[in-house]
């Protein structure tokens, strides 16, 4: 077992510990974020964070009626400038809070008097320190270079804070209730998905280059699918959205290309699955992440999900099998999943 | 000559037209986009355009302090839901002006009675009847089915709705006079790349990926950059922020990967340039878009920039030698510039 493994496997816990520690401090916790009248919200993160922002940007978008913008944190290194954060709550997520980009965006923020949240797994960074509001991880030390638990947990972070802005105690505790259903259906997730994904480890034909397809809320999914594959394996995976599949990159596929489908139950799913027939014509090798029976049986591959969350945090479930994925073609490609050439663990600004 | 390659080469005509058009109608357009206050800007977008609205980004936080959100298109078309738009310039980018994400987000905002703007080379579009101002980009039509006139025709639309937010008369007109210089300078650069580029498509051993980064303003040359080679030679091109190389994605770089190293002038350009040490270690092959000799010369094939326009303006220029690389590598590899497989003029919405 190699850290990665256990890092995977560690997530339940993980998540069960962050909403141990922070899902009591709810209603606190909307109190601050509604201390000043937010009309937008802009997130700072880069690395797998950057996939947690996106969809952070769904979920606001959805729930709350919020615009979100992904920080151009390269304003701050770069040009020395930033934006006038204006009516904006603004979020960083950075597990280590240390990436100097992403801290400059926060103390801009909290220097302008706009209220700001930091995300992260350490309560002594510099990100932590900057921000107003911390919502700390509590997923543990993670030691592997590819986040995973900090991942999930950054979800699990984001959420909460998509409670917090809930009007009325009613509907923010019916939020609360499906966060903390979320570890007893990440372990039967990762459970059931650890045979399909062995399965198609060493079944399918993995060459180069890979896609994986989500949208909506698990485009997320799709971009922190193929990072992870990236990162452990070298293989070149490319996130897309249907329509800029459809637009452009589709000329890219060639025949036996592995596409993964991340398509659970909620509303997206039916969006993505609908390009099934045309992958399939295009010769690509389909692998399905779904609860869908219909979905699955048309599959190349089918990796079923055991179990899935509230809609609204599919992506915490719909990444496992992504995050198995990487892991196990690493090991069947013969990487070490716990050093993986040239990663570094903090993103560092030049 | 391909569709493709008359097209590329019609870019200095096509963008003294737009100017011809539209420039002189800055003061107007000015006071139209300040008929309400904005604090940010919403852009909406996809393909090519949303690499246009990446420049938007950087140009509108630069200059204007605005925060600028690439719009969730999806929200739209996949969960009936569109944000509250308070305070923000709604802008849709499409050279068809049919894509029906890029409408439903204009038009959403219309209703609410924002401010929107289409920017678009069809006058009779959809979008072009969703929004409140149209910038057209008088582009001539688009034969080919990749963008590239329309591309920097685009960039140049969102450089006049830059130079119309400025305050005062002197510094709105200074902006103009940059955009009516484009012209000379796209001329100049084209004509300076066609060998040099022609050179790295045969002398370089183009493989199935390769990679291209760029910072700040022109990380939208690098996006930009990617899908032109992605969409035209099905080489899978990935576009890189330095910071996001270096934290992940440089695992995946093998020896010999041809790595585009998008480096004008331009303030980003020392932090894209301190990369180059890093990636000779790791044996890439790197292309540098330069016109400072020091990095041309630490390059294994320079691409220089026979002339640059006013830095703000970079990204106009700095795209041309990757839309020549991806029409030479395209025929270099035997496909055909304009008819690359799978590729659909209109993104058009599951």
């Amino acid at each position: 077992m190699s850290v990665l493994d256990d890092e995977i496997a560690e997530q339940p816990e993980a998540l069960a510990r962050f909403l141990d520690e922070q899902a009591g401090g709810v209603a606190a916790l909307g109190r601050a974020l509604r201390r000043q009248r937010i009309t937008s919200v802009v997130v700072a993160a880069r690395g797998s964070s950057d996939n947690a922002a996106r969809y952070a940007q769904y979920l606001l978008g959805l729930h709350h009626g919020l615009p979100v913008a992904l920080a151009a944190p390269s304003l701050g290194t770069v040009y020395g400038r930033h934006p006038r954060f204006e009516g904006a709550l603004v979020v960083g997520v950075s597990q280590s809070g240390a990436s100097p980009d992403v801290v400059g965006v926060v103390a801009a923020a909290a220097a302008q008097g706009r209220p700001t949240v930091a995300v992260t797994n350490d309560p002594r960074s510099a990100l932590a320190a900057a921000a107003e509001v911390v919502v700390l991880l509590h997923a543990g030390v993670e030691r592997s270079v590819a986040a995973t638990k900090t991942y999930t947990c950054s979800l699990a972070a984001l959420a909460l804070l998509s409670a917090a802005l809930e009007d009325g105690e009613g509907a923010c505790s019916a939020r609360v209730d499906g966060l903390r259903a979320l570890p007893a259906v990440v372990a039967a997730v990762l459970d059931g998905a650890a045979q399909p994904v062995r399965h198609a480890a060493t079944a399918v034909e993995w060459g180069e280059r890979c896609v994986v397809l989500g949208r909506g809320l698990n485009f997320a999914t799709a971009c922190e699918t193929a990072l992870k594959v990236r990162e452990l394996t070298g293989v070149a995976a490319e996130a897309f959205s249907p329509p800029d599949l459809l637009h452009g990159p589709v000329a890219a596929l060639a025949p036996g290309t592995p596409v993964v489908v991340v398509a659970p139950t909620e509303p997206s799913a039916a969006h993505v699955a609908s390009l099934l027939p045309r992958l399939t014509e295009r010769g690509a090798v389909t692998l399905v992440i779904s609860r869908q029976q219909d979905l699955l049986a048309r599959a190349t591959v089918a990796l079923p999900l055991a179990a899935e969350p509230q809609p609204w945090l599919s992506p915490v479930a719909a990444v496992l099998p992504g995050q198995l994925l990487a892991a196990c073609l690493a090991e069947a490609r013969g990487t070490d999943p716990d050093r993986p050439a040239g990663l570094q663990k903090v993103t560092r600004t030049l």
